[in-house]
């Protein structure tokens, strides 16, 4: 009887929480934070939530505290756990670029190259994955802590790795970036016991199927549009390749709709070919989920 | 001519006010509220709206100082308002649970049974339902009216009376529920004689049909997916037996396409088996009105 | 080689701000606006955001600061900006009627038309277009020019002319408009030169199509419902005249499904009558964008 | 040995909060509320505070949860407890007049006395005193309890029972005041046993004398001048008479340094005076607390 | 008989309101702003308070719509407006300083002197200062008005004319000050027929007196001593010449008690020096008023 | 020349902040910190400041980013740093108790001595003090870096190390204290080798005078009171036996004034005492500054 069975997972405190809980409820779940509170309710008997910053989920997740959980891939990496990586999730069309973690010094900085800061300092919150960078190099570089606001230490001390998704706030500092450090994308991870136990892993991969179906559908729609036959064979070139669009007849036997699911950046930019290509009543409309 | 005749209708203020918004416009109309201002704007010149709180709206109600309002039902109950019920709503899928009005005591406290209270003091915001619950039961407890964090009082007094959703607040702050008082929804609620007039009751008739609408869409998602005739039997058998999904045939004369509307909490359920029986391009979409 | 050329845009920041972002979400485009940033991020390589007060944008358009941007008709008037008008945009469901710039006094002032203001003070925002409009009626009116909260001096000098868009402002202050001085809609502008190098006009071009089927989205809804066929002639008579109903064929050959776009405002008129004329299953969804 | 023993007071939770916190610090005490507390640490190991809402202070002491407990004289007579009034005490410069519940109706009412509202319904959070005072005056006044933003249902009902301290809410909501209904004050009371028993009621007596010394403070300041002893009769001459100054020898034998306590609006009046008079050196300095 | 006289000033709205409300207190006043109101309450009934902005004050005091008000020279200077300063007042020890504004231009702009803006674009708030100080110099500079965030504009004109305090916030920004145009303080300014009415004149002169003894008491503090008569001399010496410092006997006749009003900058210098000289018992206590 | 010498200090970013302005306020400069910016001004053109989270401040002063700062002790330890600890400080009323760093389990944990962690897991935010603490008693006790909200974790691993100021946040998480590992007070610290440059160390000791008064005057208030010759000696008997109250005398010779400085706490169990003994006119006064 698996009806008492309760798969305990860790919800990203801070900045992604209120993606998370969209994500969440993309994916088909009503996941309540209220805002001083550590375990948000969800509308499922089966799971249960609990809060953690994003810098030190893995460390929970490794321990067996929590079953699964969100975090990054960075902080995965810093804390140097040892945990089942599920899958990979974009959390938002406005970030799902990879988050960027990279090694900057100011503008009028002597330092054009990574050995320039040979024997320097340099502040981090990403401690451990820059020393082992600086390392790996043969580079004699002090690592230190920074409690938060790095890119304003970058004239105190020799240089920062601080993270950037556009590169703007660094440029605001007046700062320049020298590396690439590490690149980062959300992942959904699991306690490698927890993930070894036969209802664990069903329950865990069926989230994750929802979760991505949830995460996917971020940057994409659906394209709904009315053809005449004769006009059809343009209107489908148009469309990306691998795209198999749902063609179905109408009452009217000259025309067909045509259905596709594309991403938005792409559908932004055929829309006027379509129309001019003879389309007509075109609607866009946003997804919860999609599942290839 | 019924071109200036106008409905008015009581808004709930407070917690309840952005819900509402939203469900106004899954059901067609632009409420508009100001952070101030107690006379919401709607895109209706046949609607006329006024903010009261969910705790005195149904006398206003009641008075025909409105000619109908949204409330819960525990706040009828109290008032002991004599109103006409139109129709229960469902306000978000996070809160489609009846919110329930629960007797608390302290953790460590002796009472285990409500007549462990007799001759005690009971602190609640509820104070005209839980005297009545009380006395019905020939227990003598004394009600009195909290303003407010009632919880907090639940170790001056001998018990509360509290609304809790999940129980979670009543964890937090180390109570134990000993018996559940009420068990209330939200409801649409108008004036006796307002729903006599011909007029106004198909008004607010009309108002409940799209009510109601969004408030079933919010628990429920569209899903499509394509699937070979062959399979169709298998796929149409994960389907909850009581829905009658729209079978569209496609361009392709060997695959058909399904669609059916569904609660979030089935789909989330059924999409993995629905892909193991051979449905492919499988999206969920979000709805604003569902009319069976 | 395009590639490396780019469309300045000018993003208003302020009460716009918002829903300028949802609207470029609708037409596929991730937005992404800092609490303080003045650049905000987008998605699209070929497009550059700077934020500018709507008040000031078109000067910053006709200068060629900017290629394009969006602000209102009345800020357009007001800075006497020479820019082309690509077109007309409405940005909510709540706020589809124009802005109106009226004239008010207080309740209790002996003016009742605009010549009793002759030799008066006038307190406004619009500066310019109040006082044209005094001059081309022949009256001589001090404009002085109000920074915010303009209502409140209405008692102090003899009249102002402020924005409503229900008017309900006024009624709060006690105030009685006498006359409309202009009526505003939101535009998408551009810069002269811009519009004539070939590729900015295109890129314009695109962008004013996504940017008008986002904003036709907003007033829009999808609806969906099945029909028997014996039933369908009744059913597609509720329709508006204007609309032409995709109807497809079903599995059970008796029933066709008809889906149509329409008004939010449209739509929740008809559904109660669709339901009586045999229609089942009717869904209603939102949409992202509309091209008819 | 009284070393353990504790009085039990009440701070009062809400507008009054602050200036509570103001009150013992000028007293003499380090009372501590964090934002979502409700038991203020004190640095005073006999005393133990809670916070209770101003309306509901006078049954918890009268109950005995509290010992003693600051709240309104309103209060205390709606809940028509049974306590001792120990003092009274002004909170603050601001709104050192009573605060004056009173009886307002929209300006454009017919009602131009009490009597106009007989068999009338009116609003307020002031049920039971309102409710007597139509009864001693043989009017049938239906009186309704209201949820906050009473003045807003001025127009819904016959008129309201509001508080008001300058009157400038009600004429921003364009109502007229009648009546006025309860003069109240601020007071520390005290249950009745708790201030039969020796150490409580020496504790109690103690705590008002440096709560009445800290409020008689805020309306008060010291004021220093230095003048010559032949104009000193004139300069004490414009003190007020009852005020006795302290009337110090300077090292210089031909001048005298004059200090008296005294109300800061006589002293605003009379300090132009006081120059005229001869008098230099003026200062003035704010205390925290007068026992005359 | 001038009992019903009122005299109508003008308090500050915005980033001065709190100072402004301050400086009252210490002058003696409790002016009282809630936070939405325009009207703030005062306990003078002689006094009646409106808010507007800083930038429009003189304007409604030039118009006679009030009889005085508090504004900066800077707005007077560009609202050219023709009425009574009474006094210059200096808001508070932080800002003691005149606020400048200042032109200024990219860091790597080419410009070094106002010369090389010649034929250029600038934005700024203070649009007539700015034109008439380019217009003095016989340059041909466009003067735009800018919203607000002017220090972002920098990039996108030729330079700005923009208020600061220390120059810091010009720093963020990588902005260079190329001259000062505007040194501007605070100012008390009277309507100039107010100001020739006997009554309100005196009223006026009477507020001149305590709002300048307030405003001159944040920048100094009392202090006082006990020193030995034989170390008497070595201490005077080390206070600032100008001050005569009250010296009063003590019961110990071979000590005196020395007490002194001086700036807080001064104090903190000659505090430890006072301390060498043998002084002891040094207290500083805050001031709320001083007239010399 | 010292003219253009400057001291670098840093200021704690964070709760601290605001008492860190008031304390340099009370010592005579008006530190100037704005909301988002890391370098407040300060009227003093010999100082420079920099704002850091108190966590990291003892790193930046032992490296010479800074040549003083304002941290805890607990900090200094935590980071290990060497610097030279120039006075303490006590930061306010409310807090002048030491914070204290607890070991503290959940209620029902069985553990009841620090024994019964071994071989367990603890979370704190102070990680190597909490290491040395175990490692020094011969425990094997996991101690790992906790991103904040320390208490929720209790239940999650086996015990939390987390400051204390009162004890009742872990009283409101049902946690027990089972011992202290650090007890801390804020500190004023400056850099080695910055210390040992003359000018400096100059700077810095009058700094410290300064601080170390305005520190002291948060618990002091000052105290002033007429009696009559006679009852001298029981007035003075009152008061604490280590003071030196200043007496002088008044014009009328059978009285003396008497002025003291003490303890706030000491005041209010006084004040009664000394109105019994006959003295009269008592005033209560705040202080800036103390120096014995």
């Amino acid at each position: 009887m698996n009806e008492n069975r309760v798969l305990r997972i860790g919800i990203p405190k801070g900045s992604l929480t209120d993606s998370t809980v969209d994500l969440f409820s993309r994916a088909g779940f009503a996941l309540n934070v209220s805002r001083r509170g550590y375990y948000p309710s969800i509308d499922d008997p089966e799971l249960e939530c609990i809060m953690f910053r994003a810098q030190e989920m893995s460390r929970y997740v490794e321990d067996g505290v929590l079953d699964a959980g969100l975090t990054g891939y960075d902080w995965i990496r810093e804390n140097g756990s040892d945990v089942h990586q599920v899958c990979e999730l974009s959390y938002s069309k406005a970030t799902s670029r990879p988050a960027r973690w990279v090694l900057a010094v100011p503008i009028e900085s002597k330092a054009q190259a990574i050995e320039d800061l040979d024997g320097g300092v340099v502040a981090t919150e990403l401690v451990n994955v820059t020393r082992q960078y600086f390392e790996e190099r043969g580079l004699n570089v002090k690592t230190e802590f920074s409690w938060g606001t790095t890119e304003v230490k970058a004239r105190l001390v020799d240089g920062i790795v601080e993270l950037t998704e556009t590169g703007s706030s660094l440029l605001a500092n007046n700062l320049r970036i020298i590396d690439e450090i590490l690149s980062s994308t959300p992942r959904f991870i699991a306690n490698r016991q927890a993930y070894d136990d036969p209802w664990k892993r069903e329950k865990i991969e069926s989230l994750a199927v929802l979760l991505r179906g949830a995460s996917e559908a971020r940057a994409k729609v659906g394209l709904k549009l009315n053809v005449a036959r004769r006009n059809l064979k343009k209107v489908l070139k148009i469309l990306p390749a691998e795209l198999s669009p749902t063609i179905s007849s109408l009452a009217d036997e000259h025309f067909v709709a045509v259905e596709v699911i594309l991403e938005a950046v792409v559908e932004r930019k055929i829309v006027p070919e379509l129309q001019r290509a003879g389309a007509s009543g075109i609607i866009v409309y946003p997804l919860n989920k999609v599942i290839p």
